[in-house]
């Protein structure tokens, strides 16, 4: 009885459609779920007439399961995992020279710092573990989500054909899924996506907030103009949706989005993306913005109250709108370029400091298909990585150079438009500010580090000695001895 | 013998002039450090005469001080301090019901969370642990620090004489130091100053940047314009040591500050600032930028490689010279203004979560003297805080209003002329993007949630019926049922 190829432990909506997904593909699955209720009706219900296998207890599950026995959690990130992984490894079998041990797979929004630890822990127990990033939602987990496995690259080949299967496949055929790399590199690059994803957003806001407030565009004009773009480099799941959501109107024929309370929730894995680049040291600036646009935008009361009291600028947009609609679609794209070199930058450093063998090209192919931030433009980062394996940054390959520079002007003018009406644009300048800060032989910091010496005698470089080498300037002929500088006891 | 008032562990530049500080205010201070030349060369150096006794054991340093035993730690943060406190415990005496617990105080950049723990931890040993945040640098130690003492609050009569003594005193002799809040406050409160002063450095550095290569201004005319700036609200330790910086020459005449190399180094409290932000879900977005500055600041090699590759505006200021020096003076303060709004707004979230009853108008008492980011400015925050104690936001308070008004259209000039001639400004820029959005009764996050519903069945609030109800919209007539959305298992 044997026969099943894989087992799914958690049926939410996303579990249930993957397994779908799964059968519709000529895999065998066990189903499982806490409430063994919840295992019944969707075998006796959408389930119904497919390979699908119904499991009432986790030995029941295991017991149903060919070897390397894989056993995938859709469970809520933390606790859970932890607690199934602990009931699982009685139940599995490690591997024994000839075979390689069971293996375990994590497909929930799980932290990378608790998928290396986990993957270690059972790869001391002679299992396997990976740790995957599930992109897609409920239509991706159905019909093709975007999988980024990472972990113990020993299970790859058992679940390679699978994995590949379900995922999305972009227009040639090649599956929106391959091997990330190593102990917690999935998790990781699916915390990016998510972070980038919320960059994505903000962008996107911004330009509604420009065309609504200083255009005066209506849902219908807006939802015009992102079909339009749509069809250019932007052309994107999220744009697309933008489109629809303009588009839609409730039964009074009212537009729902008018309706909707302007207070963004979010999940936790954009704030994840900030803090690891803060502890990477990378410059993550435009996700950064993103985050802290969801925080202000919960301040609904604050804010509320703050518009009777606070002056400033409330202008329209001056000129032609069709002029200003081509040139935000150019800042749109030029600020995107922008916040995935930040990603690609954070991925790069991560893999530095942990030793991943990051595919980085592999990885925009992933992002290309079944994905939120699914998009044309990753098939140009994908071609940048392909001409060039090493690129150090996006910015400089060849093509997104030359769209920077087309976009230049068309960007400046509209920050710049936006800052003189008043309306907020934080990703769209703080991507600029990064723009010019990156592309500077010269930044202001020697400012910085003479002030951290006056006050601090911290020390600084010269631009005329080589590297490495400290000097202290005693500013006011009083300063501390640098000598004596650091703490000691 | 025991007629010590102080004991002091740690004698590198900080604690050796706190030490003297101390003895010069006429207290008796035992001194100790791990390398015990380290103290003899102390007591007969700097401290010759002084009524500071040398210490060469900790049992040694115990026994020679009055009870309640107050033992000050300097020392490098992190292991070292635990480890100290835990050979400290056994020669300390608990409270016994009558007399109150010996006491430790760590001065040092002690993480806000190891302090949390480490009063915890003591108080259950009956003894008592202060986490005081210290300021000023190596000059402010000797003559007077900020201090920001928080944590066993039984602990605060047995030091305040002491630290209210050394501290720095402002005009009308008030000391910048007085109760900040309970367990692990005082640390906190320091970690936000320095996260506040990564954000004053940064904006001084635009402004710098702008002077330099929008205006095209010499050294000498920028540390002129300095000196002017640090006669009005701009009036700082900050400013008054930037005029000193662009004034000085190195002994062949030329300005070392233009050889100094712009690659700006830290010690980790900017970065723990925002990490935090991020926890309590606080748009930090300024002092965000100015951590994300020096990261980007310290890619030396790459933005040089960037430099000759990336096109863009490269400008300068046209019009007027003294008339944007007049604009960039307002750009300035009202960043700086958001900058302190959003710092509060941070350990007001903080206070609420950690359960501290901050005291708001104190705190900025404290940092107006004797610390980096000192400033008249910090006065009229006090003036803020006496006229409105439960003040929501710093923005909301009258004078600061005013002084956003007047200065609106001067800051939109000057970001807007950066963002054309292509002069990074990010924290001129995010500070007022915020600025933007929080005056603002409506911001594009209902974009945003129609958007997470649609993909995710994340649901929204409306703004027609009341807070707390949540509606889902399926989209496409395809999507996913709300009900169900929730990971199960």
């Amino acid at each position: 009885m044997s026969q099943a190829d894989i087992a799914m432990i958690g049926l939410a909506v996303m579990g249930q459609n993957l397994v779908m997904n799964m059968a519709d593909h000529g895999f065998t699955v066990v189903a499982y779920n806490r409430t063994t209720k919840v295992v019944d009706d969707f075998v006796d219900g959408p389930a119904k007439g497919m390979s699908i296998l119904p499991a009432h207890s986790l030995e029941e599950m295991v017991s149903l399961l060919k070897r390397p026995r894989r056993v995938m959690l859709l469970v809520k990130a933390g606790q859970p995992v932890d607690d199934f992984i602990e009931r699982l490894i009685p139940l599995l079998e490690p591997g024994d020279g000839v075979n390689s041990g069971d293996v375990i797979i994590d497909g929930g929004n799980s932290n990378y710092e608790d998928t290396i630890r986990r993957t270690k822990y059972l790869e001391s127990k002679g299992l396997l573990f990976i740790g995957s990033g599930v992109s897609g939602g409920e239509e991706g987990a159905r019909h093709g989500p975007s999988l980024m496995p990472g972990g113990s690259k020993a299970a790859w080949p058992a679940i390679k054909p699978i994995f590949q299967a379900v995922a999305a496949k972009v227009a040639d055929g090649t599956p929106c899924c391959d091997w990330v790399g190593g102990t917690g590199a999935g998790h990781f690059v699916k915390m990016v996506h998510n972070g980038i994803e919320y960059g994505d957003m903000q962008i996107i806001a911004e330009a509604y907030q420009l065309m609504k407030e200083g255009l005066g565009l209506t849902n219908d004009e807006m939802a015009e103009v992102f079909t339009k773009w749509n069809e250019g480099p932007l052309d994107s799941y999220l744009i697309e949706i933008t489109r629809d959501i303009l588009a839609y109107k409730d039964e009074k024929g009212e537009a729902t989005v008018d309706y909707i309370l302007d207070s963004a929730g979010q999940k936790g894995t954009g704030k994840w993306t900030v803090s690891s680049a803060l502890d990477q040291g990378t410059p993550l600036t435009l996700v950064g913005e993103a985050v802290f646009a969801r925080f202000l935008s919960a301040l609904v009361d604050e804010r509320a109250a703050a518009a009777k009291v606070l002056c400033g600028a409330n202008g329209r947009v001056t000129g032609d709108r069709e002029a200003f609609l081509a040139d935000l679609e150019k800042a749109v794209y030029a600020a995107k370029i922008v916040s995935y070199a930040q990603g690609y930058m954070l991925m790069r450093a991560a893999a530095g400091v942990y030793g991943w063998d990051l595919n980085l090209g592999g990885i925009a192919l992933m992002w290309r298909g079944g994905c939120i931030i699914r998009s044309v433009f990753l098939g140009k980062i994908k071609d940048a990585f392909d001409a060039d394996p090493n690129l150090p940054n996006l910015l400089l390959n060849p093509y997104f150079q030359q769209a920077m520079a087309e976009g230049d002007a068309a960007w400046r003018r509209v920050v710049s438009t936006a800052v003189q009406i008043g309306v907020p644009v934080p990703t769209l300048s703080s991507s600029l500010a990064f723009y010019d800060g990156y592309r500077r032989e010269r930044l202001p910091a020697n400012l910085t580090q003479a002030q951290r010496d006056y006050f601090g005698a911290h020390t600084y470089e010269r631009v005329d000695t080589p590297r490495g080498q400290f000097f202290h300037t005693n500013w006011t002929g009083q300063g501390g001895d640098v000598t004596s500088r650091a703490y000691q006891a």
